[in-house]
C-alpha cells in the first residue's frame, strides 16, 4: 500500500486493460490495423499490455518517444509529427534499427530527407482535414505530387495518407462529429483512389480518440491511431468519448485548508501536478480543471462527486465543493480525475497502480 | 556551444543576474527583508547568484523545495503553503535541520503540529487580502487568537503575519494595483499594531513579482517575497513589470513546418514545453502561448518579433507570424518567450546558459 502524503499520480490497472481491450477489440472487428498513440502514457510496462492485445506497430510524437519505445523492442514506429530535420542523426539511427514511418507535408523537408537519410524509411504524408493544424489540403495534388517526386530515387518509402481530426475536440455534437469523421475519410479515400494505381498498398491512417470512441470506424479507412482512450479524462468525459468509471487515473491530493463560507478547499496540487488545460462541464458555464471525487485509500469513487477543480496556481488547486465534499477537512485525501491525462501524466512523470507498483516512464 | 536540435531552455545568466540584483537593491534601500520565492527557477545553482546578492533566507512552496534547498545550504526557509500534515515527517525532519516557517490559517492544523511537532519551527499566519484563494480574512481575530492559542506551549512560534495578493495579476491598470498593493499593506499593519505588544518582533510579509517590480515597496512592511521577477516571462511583460529586455529565458524551437497562405509557423515546442498558461497581448483579443523572437545560434533578440504562439498541442506549436517571421522555414530555430516562466521552468526540468553550460534544477 502506497503512503501518500503528496500529490501522486495513480492508475486503475483493470480499467486501464478494459480501455486497451475495448479499442483493440473495436479494431480487430472493423478489420482495420490499430496503431495506437503512446504519447499519453509514454510507458513501456503499458506498452506490453497492448502487446498482450495483439498490438505490434506504434504511433509517438517525437523522436525521443520513438527512440524510448524502439529500446523497448517496438521495431513498427510512425512519428506522428512534421518530420524534424534537426533530428537526422536520430532518425538514421532509428531507421537502421526499426520499420520507422516519417510524416512529411512540404518539398523542403523531402528534400532535405532525400539527400540525408542513409536507411530505408516510411512516410506517410500529412493531410489537413479541418483541423488547420499543420498538414497539406487534401486538394493540394501538386504539393503531394511534388513531394512523391522528390522522394521518388531516395531511401524514403510512401506509405499512404495520414490525418489528424483534432477539430473532433470542438465538436459541439455527435451530428458534427460524425461529419468531422465523414469528411476525413472521404478526405483519405479521394486520394487513396487516386494515388493507389501508382502506389499499390498504399494506405490511409486516421483516428482520434473523440471519434473512435463514439462512433463507428468510417468505411475504407486502413489504420486507427487513437491515443488517449488508455486513460481517458474528465475532456473525453465532457466529449462523450467515455463515462467516468473509465477513467483510469486520478492524482491523489491532500487537503490542506477549507473555506466553507464560500464551499472551497485548497488542495496541495496545481498546474506543476494537473497541467493548466481547462474543459466545461455543462451547463456549469465556468472551465474547470479536474473533478474531485472519493478517495476511500484504495480506490476512488466516481459516484461520490466532491467538487470541481475552478482554479489552479502552481502547487494550489482550488475545490468548489459540493454538497458531498462539505465535509472535507484538512489531512484528507481527494482523488482529481484530469482534464486531460496526457499532460497530467507528462508532469507527474510516473505513477502507480492501486497497489502500489510503480509504472515507469520514458520521464522516471 | 549547444547543438539544439529539440525544443531547449535557455537561460541568459546577465539578464538573470541583473533581475535578481536589482530586486536585492531595492529590498535593500527601502530597508525590508529579501525573502525571494525560489519556486520559480528551483535551482541551487541560480540560489547562488541570490547568495551573492546578501541573500540568506529564502521562500518555497512545497516541502519538497525545502528539503532539496536545504540540502543545498540554504537553513532559513518558509514554506508558503499552507502547512500539509501528512508530510509531519519530512517537516519535522527539516526542523531539527533548519530555521523552518510553516504557514497555518486553522486551528485544526495549529493543533495538530501542537501534537505533533518535535522540533521548534517559526510559523506565519496566512491572511486574505483579496485573492481569496486561501487564508484569513484581516478581520477574524477569533480564529487568529485561536491559532495563537492553540499554538502557545508547542514548539510552534509565531513570526508574524504573511499574505501573497496574487489578484495583483488581474489587476487592470497601475491605479488598480496600487489599491491592491495598499489594500495588503493596511490590513497586515493593522494586524501589527494589534498583537506586536503581545507578540514584539513579530512581522509583516508581503509581495508579489507585480507589486514589487511596479511599484515602490509599502511603508511599513517587513519582508517582501517575489519569485517570477527572477526570469520575468511575456505575462510580467503584459502586466507591465519588465519590459522584453528583461525576460531572462527562452525556448529554443525547431522550425518543423510553414503554412505561408495563413501566415503561420509549426514548431516543435508544445504543451509539455511552455504550459498551456496564457495570457493577453493588447489590443490583440486572442489569448497567447508565447511570444517568438529571432535566435541567431547564439542570443536571442527581442526586437525582431516573429509572431505570437496562438495555439498549443501537446507537441506541437502555432505560431502566428508577423512580416519578420514570414521567411521562417523548416529547420530554422525560433526562441519562444514564454507566457509563465514558472511552469516551463518546472516542465523542462533542466536549463542551459548561452554558453551551453548546464543548470542543474530539483527537477533534474
Amino acid at each position: 500500500m502506497l503512503n501518500i502524503k503528496k500529490p501522486t499520480l495513480l492508475l486503475n490497472s483493470d480499467i486501464c486493460r478494459k480501455n486497451i481491450h475495448a479499442m483493440a477489440s473495436k479494431a480487430h472487428d472493423c478489420k482495420v490495423m490499430f496503431r495506437p498513440h503512446f504519447k499519453t502514457h509514454q510507458s513501456a510496462a503499458i506498452g506490453e499490455w497492448f502487446r498482450n492485445e495483439g498490438v505490434t506497430a506504434i504511433t509517438v510524437s517525437s523522436v525521443s518517444m520513438a527512440q524510448y519505445f524502439a529500446h523497448h523492442g517496438w521495431n513498427d514506429i510512425t512519428v506522428a509529427f512534421p518530420a524534424n530535420q534537426l533530428e537526422i542523426l536520430e532518425i538514421n539511427q532509428l531507421a537502421s534499427e526499426i520499420n520507422l514511418n516519417l510524416l512529411l507535408e512540404s518539398e523542403d523537408v523531402a528534400d532535405f530527407l532525400t539527400r540525408n537519410l542513409i536507411s530505408d524509411s516510411g512516410f506517410f504524408i500529412k493531410i489537413d482535414t479541418g483541423y488547420h493544424r499543420t498538414g497539406i489540403d487534401a486538394s493540394n495534388v501538386l504539393l503531394i505530387d511534388r513531394i512523391l517526386d522528390a522522394t521518388k530515387s531516395s531511401k524514403l518509402h510512401f506509405k499512404g495518407f495520414l490525418t489528424h481530426s483534432g477539430q473532433a475536440y470542438h465538436a459541439k455534437d455527435r451530428q458534427e462529429l460524425i461529419r468531422i469523421q465523414q469528411d476525413a475519410a472521404e478526405n483519405l479515400l479521394m486520394l487513396k483512389k487516386q494515388y493507389q494505381y501508382v502506389y499499390p498498398g498504399l494506405i490511409i491512417s486516421a483516428g482520434d480518440t473523440p471519434t473512435c470512441s463514439q462512433l463507428p470506424i468510417s468505411a475504407g479507412i486502413d489504420e486507427i491511431r487513437p491515443g488517449n482512450f488508455v486513460f481517458f479524462d474528465v475532456m473525453q468525459f465532457a466529449l462523450g468519448s467515455c463515462s467516468l468509471e473509465e477513467i483510469a487515473v486520478a492524482l491523489i491530493c491532500p487537503v490542506v485548508a477549507v473555506h466553507p463560507d464560500r464551499m472551497e478547499a485548497v488542495i496541495y496540487g496545481g498546474a506543476v501536478h494537473l497541467s493548466k488545460d481547462q474543459t466545461l462541464l455543462l451547463p456549469d458555464p465556468n472551465p474547470v480543471y479536474g473533478l474531485a471525487v472519493n478517495w476511500d485509500g484504495k480506490n476512488w469513487d466516481t459516484r461520490n462527486i466532491l467538487g470541481t477543480v475552478s482554479s489552479l496556481s502552481q502547487e494550489h488547486g482550488i475545490i468548489s465543493l459540493t454538497h458531498s465534499g462539505s465535509n472535507l477537512k484538512p489531512g484528507d485525501l481527494v482523488a482529481i480525475l484530469p482534464v486531460h491525462s496526457c499532460l497530467t501524466a507528462n508532469l507527474m512523470r510516473e505513477f502507480y497502480e492501486l497497489n502500489g507498483k510503480i509504472i515507469e516512464t520514458i520521464n522516471s
